[in-house]
């Protein structure tokens, strides 16, 4: 929330629970007046995190009817100085459109560390506010 | 947030409050796609509601960050049979672009809870999904 505070998007985090609505939320709506994401966020102390169907499904309708960008995003809290640890120019975000996951035989998406770091979008590409961001969805 | 989630419209309400911004947000973020709206909602026991500059400040800030239109949203909380009261086909709210109120000479919006009636746009109209709403800002 406050890094993207200091970019260009303005930004909204889902109440805790209890939002009223039938579907679960997504954690973050944020906008720049042209794009808009609609966020799900995971932070995990593991190398690989899952996202479950029904999350990713619940992402993607909130998404549609909005009209935003379905976005996962991952943090691999590591130890310091991993690569994917982050730093100030990169804070260790990594951001993916659900369908450029592997997804597994049970229907859930996967995200491995090396997978994030080589092929995630980072926190700088995504709210850079330019129209060229890999999301094209 | 339950009615306009049974509309075209998704919606996400803010956190009650520390939501790790400096500004306030509004209370709600609705979109279908097309329009994207950010409300500020108040409800009053009184024939008149004010708002402050401040606060009106705050949602212009964010609605045009985000890429949303400013929505000031009344609810004059009065007895049953008031036209004002609502019902089924239209529950009550009444819908303004901030411009559009009167002003005080100290900078606050003011409305009225017949200009409310005369001259809001009603629930209906707002989350209709169409084009022909009159909030065209």
């Amino acid at each position: 929330m406050n890094l993207i505070d200091e970019t260009e998007f303005a930004v909204m985090r889902a109440p805790a629970s209890g939002a009223g609505t039938k579907r679960e939320l997504p954690d973050v709506l944020a906008g720049d007046g042209e794009e808009f994401f609609a966020i799900e966020a995971k932070s995990t102390e593991n190398n690989v995190v899952y996202v479950n169907a029904e999350e990713v499904d619940d992402l993607f309708y909130f998404s549609e009817n909005f009209g935003a960008k379905a976005v996962l995003g991952f943090r691999f809290n590591i130890e310091h100085g991993d690569p994917a640890h982050g730093n100030d120019a990169n804070p260790g975000w990594y951001f993916f459109h659900p369908d450029d996951l592997y997804k597994t035989p049970g229907g859930n998406y996967r995200c491995k560390k090396e997978t994030a770091i080589q092929e995630g979008i980072d926190f700088q590409e995504l709210f850079s506010g330019t129209k060229q961001t890999r999301l094209d969805v």
